[in-house]
C-alpha cells in the first residue's frame, strides 16, 4: 500500500504468545524524539488496566509520548494481575527505549478475564525494540488486529509551499463497536508540529466526525483508546492558514478509518452510510442517524437486499428526536423510496438488485429550512455476526 | 389450555385476506356491556392510524371500551389512506355490536407502509360478530400473530370468601421489542370491578414488571398498544384488602406474557431472565438489567453457550450507572463465574452443557448493602433472527 509516512517514526511487531494462533500479537510504534499527544479511552465503568495506566501516563507526562505498547489477544481486562502487568511492560518498553515510563502509552486488545503472562511481553521485547523499522507500519496494523478480516490504514499528505505534513493512522475494529466513544484501538501519527492542546482540540474535531459517528453492535468496548501523535519532525510551522487544512487531513484519515471498521464489521457483507439532513441541529441528526445505524432491523432488512424504508421511518421515530413524520422522505441508494411519511413509488425489483452492493446509501430528508445534519457509518446484520459471536471466546 | 377466562366476554376471529397466507388476520375482542378500559400505547414518533385513533377513543370515551378490533398482517402505518381505514373500521364495527364508534378501540400489526384496503375489514365484520362467542379467546390469540412460533396466552384466578375474579391476557410478540413502553400488542381482560382510574394504576405498575423489563432487538414497534379491560361481570366488590391481590393477578398475567415473549423472540432457541440485585436504586439495576439484556455479545454468548462473563460485565459497565466493578459478581444458571469484577474458579466444561437449557438465567449482584433490584426478559440472539428479519417483507 502507498502510504504517506510521517517522518522520523519506527515500527515493529512480533508474536509472543498471546494469541492462541500463531500471528504478531506484540507491537511498539515508536517516535524518535518524544512526541505531543492526545488520546480518548471508554468511558465504560469496566475498564482494562492498559487503559487506566495510559490515561495516568497521557495526564502526568503532559501529553508526550515516545511510544505505544500494544498487544493483541488479551485485553488485560478483568484480571487480578492487571496492573501489575501493565505498569511492568510500560517500565521494560521505556528502559529499553532509554526513555520515561510515563512516555509510554499501553494498549490491548482481545478476550475480558484472562489473565496475562507478563513474562511473554518482557522476553518479547528486546527482540521487538532491536527490529524497530521505519517500514513496519502496515505489519503493526496487522498485529493489532482480533476478528477483523483486514488491515485497516488511511493516510493523508498536506503540502504548503514551504513543505509538507503527513498523517499516517492504523486502527481495528469487527465488534464492540458502539458511538460516542472512542471506539476500538486507533492510533494516527502525525509529523506535523502541533502542541498536546492543539491536538486534543484536533482529535476531538475529528472523532465527532469519525469513531464517534460509528458503530457496528451497539456494545461499547472495555479497552477503547484513540491517539493522535505528533513529533514535529517535518519541522513547519503552521500558521492559523495552514492549521485548518492539517485538521481536514486528520479528520479525513480518521473517517476513513471508521468507515473500514463499519465495512469489515463482524459478519457484514455491506458497508451502509447513514445521512440524516434537514432537522432541527446537528445534534438531533446524530441521534436520527444513530438509531437507524444501531437497528438490528434495518441492518438486517439491508442484508437481504429488503428496501423496507418503513423500519428505517420507525427508527428515525424512536430515536427520542421530535418531528413529523409526514415531513420525511428517505432514499436507498439515491431512489426515493418513502415521501412525505409515505411510501413512494419505485422500481422494487430495480432497487433490490442496486441493494445487492457493498456499499449502500441510507438518506432520511426532512424538508423545510433547518440544516442540521449529520453521517453515520455501519455494516448490514447477518449470520456471520452470529458464528462469530457465539463462539469467539471458546 | 385450561384458561381462567373472564365473564361475559365473546371472541371471534377470521380470515379477511389481508394476510397473504390464509389464516385468521382479523379479531374482535367483546364485553357484552361496555368495560372500563386503560391502555398505553407506543412513544415512537411515527405511530400507525389505528393507534392514534384509539388514543383518541379511549380519551375521549372516558376510558370505556365496547370492543377490540384487531387485524394482523397490516401495521396499517405511514399509508395513505391510514386514519380513513382505522376511522371507518371502527363506525362500522361500532354499527354492528350497537354501541358507540368511540368504544371500539382499534389495533393492527404487520408490515409498515402497504395500503390496507377498508372492504377487506367491512366486508368480513358482519361473519365475524355473528361467530362471536365466549370459546374464541384462544382463535384471537392466534390471530394476531404475525412471525410468532407460537400462542402467548396467560390467566390467573383470585377466589374471595365472596366470589372470585378473573384475568386473562394475549399477546403477540417477535420483532421490533424494546423496553420502557408499551411493546406490540398485549390485551389483558377481566371481570373485576374496577373504575377505569383504577386500571391506569395497575395497569401501570403491572408494565414495570412486564412489558417494559422486556427486550427482544431494542426495536420500537410503531403499533404497541396495551389494553387492560375491566367490565366487573363478577359483580363483586373490591375493598381496599382485595385490590393488591388483583394487581398481583394482573401483574402475573402480564409477566408472563412478556415471559413468553422473550422466549418466542425471533429466532430465540433461550429465554433469558436478567437478575441485578444490590445496586442503589430500582433504576439502577433495571439501566444494568436492560444493557445486558440488549447487548448483542451477551446474546450471541448464551446462544453458544458460552460462559463469556467479561461481555455482561462490560454491558453493565457501560450502562450508564456509576460503579465499582470490583465489588461485582456474576452468576450464570446459579454459578459465580465471575467474583469481584474478576475470573471466579468454575467447571467451565459442565457449565456450558448447563447453558444448553431452553432458559438461561444471569445474575449480576453488587456487594454492599443497597437493595435495587430489577428482572429483565430477553432471548438469545441466533442466525434465526437474521433470517426472518432479511426477508420478512418480501
Amino acid at each position: 500500500m502507498n502510504l504517506n509516512l510521517p517522518l522520523e517514526y519506527r515500527y515493529a511487531a512480533t508474536y509472543a504468545g498471546i494469541r492462541k494462533d500463531p500471528g504478531d500479537d506484540l507491537a511498539l510504534i515508536v517516535s524518535d524524539k518524544p512526541a505531543h499527544a492526545a488520546a480518548v479511552f471508554t468511558r465504560n465503568m469496566v475498564q482494562a488496566a492498559p487503559v487506566r495506566l495510559a490515561r495516568r501516563h497521557i495526564r502526568s507526562s503532559g501529553g508526550k509520548l515516545s511510544a505505544i505498547l500494544v498487544n493483541a489477544g488479551n485485553a488485560n481486562c478483568a484480571t487480578r494481575a492487571g496492573d501489575k502487568v501493565a505498569k511492568l511492560s510500560c517500565k521494560a518498553t521505556a528502559r529499553a527505549l532509554e526513555t520515561k515510563t510515563e512516555y509510554i502509552l499501553p494498549a490491548s486488545t482481545g478476550v475480558i478475564g484472562v489473565e496475562l503472562d507478563p513474562k511473554l511481553i518482557t522476553e518479547a521485547l528486546p527482540k521487538l525494540v532491536s527490529s524497530l523499522s521505519a517500514n513496519g507500519f502496515e505489519q503493526v496494523a496487522r498485529a493489532i488486529l482480533t476478528t477483523d478480516t483486514r488491515m485497516k490504514v488511511a493516510s493523508e499528505q498536506v503540502t504548503f509551499a514551504n513543505g509538507s505534513v503527513r498523517i499516517a493512522g492504523m486502527t481495528k475494529g469487527a465488534g464492540m463497536i458502539h458511538p460516542n466513544m472512542a471506539t476500538t484501538l486507533g492510533f494516527v501519527l502525525t509529523d506535523a508540529v502541533l502542541s498536546a492542546k492543539e491536538l486534543r482540540g484536533m482529535l476531538a474535531a475529528a472523532l465527532d466526525r469519525s469513531y464517534h459517528s460509528l458503530t457496528v453492535d451497539g456494545d461499547m468496548s472495555t479497552n477503547d483508546t484513540v491517539v493522535l501523535a505528533a513529533n514535529g519532525a517535518s519541522k513547519l510551522l503552521l500558521g492559523r492558514k495552514e492549521r485548518p487544512a492539517v485538521q481536514g487531513a486528520v479528520t479525513s484519515v480518521m473517517e476513513s478509518l471508521a468507515r473500514q471498521i463499519a465495512a469489515d464489521g463482524e459478519g457484514a457483507r455491506k458497508l451502509i452510510i447513514v445521512d440524516a439532513e434537514g432537522f432541527k441541529t446537528d445534534e438531533d441528526a446524530k441521534r436520527i442517524a444513530r438509531a437507524i445505524s444501531n437497528s438490528p432491523l434495518v441492518k438486517t432488512a439491508i442484508a437481504g437486499s429488503d428496501p423496507n424504508w418503513g423500519r428505517i421511518l420507525s427508527a428515525a421515530g424512536y430515536s427520542g428526536v421530535v418531528f413529523n413524520p409526514n415531513d420525511v422522505d428517505v432514499y436507498l441508494q439515491g431512489i426515493r423510496v418513502c415521501r412525505a411519511g409515505r411510501a413512494a413509488d419505485f422500481d422494487e425489483a430495480a432497487l433490490k438488485s442496486n441493494l445487492d452492493t457493498a456499499e449502500v446509501h441510507v438518506r432520511v430528508v426532512r424538508s423545510g429550512w433547518s440544516k442540521g445534519h449529520a453521517r453515520f457509518f455501519t455494516c448490514d446484520l447477518t449470520e456471520g455476526y452470529i458464528q462469530i459471536n457465539g463462539s469467539y471466546r471458546t
